[in-house]
Parts: structure tokens; sequence; C-alpha cells
């Protein structure tokens, strides 16, 4: 089969379209043609060799999510079955095996391109948020870098489960795509506090030089949800405020869990959010769609942030 | 009645005894002749400006935590019961008002003088730890600040409760009295995470320049509770790490809490904490017992960081 492997730890022109053996499935585990692979941030960083694949996973083939046609049955999931999920690891390849309890059945009302864009954005953005941090209808969600994938399926899972999303991002395009119910331009100091009002939970995907003004915008007894550090892989945190307000700050990643934990949350997320994907109240928003071949090229966009949503990148 | 007043904001030197009005007893509170009391940290940041009262409290008589014996009964707690708890302020007085459901009855077996420097310390070690960090039996305890008041609490809740404590202290002499499982003198800069081995829950009483060292002895998924920022009122915090480990990190205090979370906390504690009291397998680590009219003295003591365990006031 064909993968997009990383050759070297340069980044993006590290990677190229390569040659590599068929993976064999284990005994109960599904063979998923792949059709279609969201591009996550954590793909990029692996490739720039600051994020290992967790064990288990290949070393040299990034790709989270996908969405993909079974070929060879597994664990009541039949041959030809539309199927998506979430991975360690190895979605950038033409075949993928899986567990059957890590994989959902894409909604017939669902495209194929949409399906790929869904697992990783969306888990993140609800396991953080609703599952792990319990915000409540009524309450307020700031989210940092609102364009970008996990961003943009917050905004629309708060809209479908009656949160107030306030969304803060450098860009005023991306605010405007974004359409979360308070936009906020961040600039350089970042200020938003002010016009934040008080925050139930944040969804930080920054850190760095925001979490000062995070810790200012929190309501007490708050949640910040540490998703993401492309703002540095430090902050200065001030500690006094996270005790006087009683805060919790916890870092959460989909990428480290292990088989056990990845199958409870597929499972609570078949039931709780896929519904609402084949109502269509809630929908992938991929702002781009290309072929594998493309693949360098999107990688550079993802490293120069000019992306919103998602991109999708297919066989 | 005499109390401790804060007659400005300079700190000890500014604190004197004076003549002020009996408090009075709101419908269903009992009226308290204080005899003991406990000094906590948060009383000397008070005296120094840094720490006003929370709303309900006097806002110029300190003290969190006392014994005392009721005057005035309410609540089905009878006039002459030994009573110790937990107030928001103002405990540093020779009268109290308090609603029964914060007060616990002092066992007979447990001193006028230890009862005044059970509730604070023991509550926050424990509610920190056990209750809101959910440590269990065989895990590693990390206490910063050992021999504080709280640090030898948590020593002995660990070894009631089978953790095992690693404790830091910049002071051998401290960790030699605190005798934790593990003790780590902590040099300048502080190095500890080689020698702690990875630490489950760290009960947090210092951050500044702790903190980074502190998210690098942490288990995957563990807790670090922030009760003290006595090393500074920020930190750099590496959040990748935060992130990568999927760690908490969890503000608290329990002055600012409202009346029915102190309800709640007390009556966890007279189920849970109080029978071991009452046994003596927990004990108040009482270092210093003086004369309320040495309270200035006492203060400055602590302001020194000369203290081990508990010093206790008296009327």
């Amino acid at each position: 089969m064909r993968a997009l492997v990383i050759t070297d730890s340069d980044g993006p022109s590290g990677l190229s379209i390569q040659e590599v053996p068929d993976p064999v499935p284990p005994k109960g585990h599904v063979l998923i043609a792949v059709k279609a692979v969201g591009l996550n941030r954590a793909d990029l960083l692996q490739s720039l060799g600051l994020y290992p694949a967790p064990p288990g996973a290949p070393r040299d083939i990034p790709g989270l999510e996908f969405m993909g046609v079974v070929e060879k049955s597994g664990g009541g999931i039949k041959k030809g079955e539309r199927v998506m999920g979430l991975v360690p690891g190895g979605a950038f390849a033409e075949k993928l095996t899986a567990s059957p309890k890590h994989l959902l059945r894409v909604p017939k009302t669902v495209s194929d391109t949409d399906a790929a864009a869904i697992a990783e954005a969306y888990t993140t953005a609800w396991d953080a948020v609703w599952v792990q941090a319990g915000i409540k209808r009524g309450q307020r969600l700031l989210i940092h870098a609102v364009g970008s994938g996990v961003g943009t399926a917050a905004v629309q899972l708060a809209r479908a489960l009656g949160v107030t999303s306030v969304g803060t991002s450098r860009t005023q395009a991306k605010l405007d795509q974004a359409k979360p119910d308070v936009a906020i331009l961040a600039g350089d100091p970042p200020v938003f506090a002010e016009k934040s009002g008080p925050i139930d939970v944040c969804l930080d995907l920054v850190g760095g030089p925001y979490f000062g003004e995070t810790v200012d915008a929190m309501a007490p007894r708050g949640t910040i949800m540490v998703v993401g550090v492309t703002g540095g892989p430090s902050a200065e945190v001030p500690l006094r405020s996270v005790l006087g307000k009683r805060l919790r700050v916890i870092g959460t990643t989909l990428r480290s869990r292990d088989d056990r934990e990845r199958a409870t949350i597929t499972a609570k997320f078949a039931r709780e959010l896929l519904p609402l994907f084949k109502k269509g109240t809630l929908k992938a928003v991929v702002s781009s769609v290309r072929p594998m071949a493309d693949a360098v090229q999107a990688f550079e966009q993802m490293a120069g942030n000019d992306t919103f949503g998602k991109t999708v990148l297919t066989w």
C-alpha cells in the first residue's frame, strides 16, 4: 500500500508518499480501506519530531482520524460498511487496522470527507469541555484559536448544547467564519478578560502568552482545559488567583489514551453525539479537501497557521 | 470582650488586643467562649493586608480555627460543651458565634490546645488530598513545606490512611521532626523530582520556584493541589508536560467557602476523621502554646518561617 511517511524530522518537507507493507489486522480487528484523512496539529508536530507516536502506533506514519470502508470484518462490523474513527497514528495510509470498539459507523447523511474530520476534533472538544470539565447549559465557554478544527467543533457543540461560546483569534476573518456568540480579536499582548465576561470553562489550544489573561477571565471554580500549547511550551501562571478562585487546570490529550479509554469515549460519542451528526445539527467544518499528493503543502499551510477548520486529504 | 485587632496593614506590628463589642449570635447560632486559637498563614497574610476577609467575616479580627466552650446553645449543641471548628474569620476573640453545622464536638481524649490546631490544618490537607484529589491507598503523596501545620497534618493522615508521604523542606530539622516516609532537603534551586519517585498527588504549599520540578515529579494523570503560594504569587508552568501527562492542577482554599460547603465538609470530617482523633491515631502537632498577649511575637515567628507544626494562642 501507499502511505505518507516521515522520512526525517524536518517537518512537511520530510514527508513523502511511499510504498510500505500492508498492515495485518490482529485477531478481532478490522481492516479498513482508508478514503479520507483529517489533518491535525499533532500530525504536524510529529513530522517535526516534537511529538513521538505513542507505543503501538506506527513510528513513521502520522494520522489520527479517518474515514474508510471495511475490507475485512470483525466484531460485528461488516465488510463494505463506512466507518470513521480515532487511532493513535498511521491513518495517512491506504490501509489501516483498528479495533471495532474504536470505530463509529458513518451516518448516510454524512459525506466521506466530512466523516474524516469528525473523530479527533469533536471528540477532543466534547471530551474536554463536556465530559471532563462538565460544563452545563447556560454557562460560558471561552475558546482560544476558535478558527482551528477543535475550535470550530467547540463552537458548534456549544450552540447545539445550550452553552454560550466566547471565541478568540488573532485573525478577524477566522472570527467571522467561526461565528462564536462573542468574538474577541486577541491583540499582542492578548487582551480578552474584560470583554469575555466570567468564564466557566476555557478550551485552551494556545497557552503561553494567553494564560494569565485566561486565569483573569475565569469565574470562581472555573476549569481551564489545556488541549494545545501553540503559544509555547510553558506559561507564567498566577497561582495565587488559581488558589483564590479555586480554579482547575486540566491537561488532556486523546492520543496517549489506552485502548480501554478509547473504547469508552467512542461508545459515549456514538450514544450522545452521532445522532446530532445524523440529524445535521452538527456538521464538520471542512475548509479544504485535497488529494494526498498535496499533503506536503497542506502540512505547510497548517504550519503557517493559514487554515480555518479542517483540511481533509483523500486517496 | 477582648479581641486581637488589625489596626493597620503593617503585619504583626499592627496587631493589638483591644476591647470590642461582643458578637450577637444570629438565630440558630451558638455563642462560644473561645479558649484557644490556632495560628495560620492566612492570618498573617490578612494582617499584611494581602488576604482580605471573605464577606460575612469580621474585617479586622483574624482567626480561622479555635477551641471553645458553648455559652449559648443552638441546634442540638448544649451549653458547656467543648467544641472546635473552622470559621471564615474572627476567631482571635474571646467570644465567637458559629452555626452548629460548622462545629465539631471535641473528643474527651483531645486537649483544649490540641483541639484548636485541628480544624484548619487537617481539613485543608484531607479535603485537598483525599476528598478533591482522591488519593488511594498505596499511592505517593508529595508534600511541600512538610514542617508546616498543613504539612505535618498531611504526613499523619498519609500514615493513618496507607499513603506514602514524600516531604520537602529547606530545613533539615523540620524534615527530622515531620518524619515523612521519604524526606528530601530542597536546595536552591529546589531539586526533588529525581528523588521523589513518580507522585500521584502533590499538596503544594509553596508554588513559585518549586512548580516546574513538581510537574516533573508527577506520574501521568497525577494531581497538584495548590494550597499555598509562599514561593511567590505566580510560577512558570510547563504546560506541555501538563498536557502530555494529563495532569490536574487544582487551586483550593477553605476560607472562601460558603456556609453550605462548610457544613458538608464539617459533617464529613466528623464522620471520617474525628474517630481517628478520639483513638489517638491522629494527634495535632502543636509546637508552641502561648498566651494571647504574645500574639505579635507568634505572628512574627511565622513571618520568619521559624515555626514547625502549629502555634496555638490561649486567652
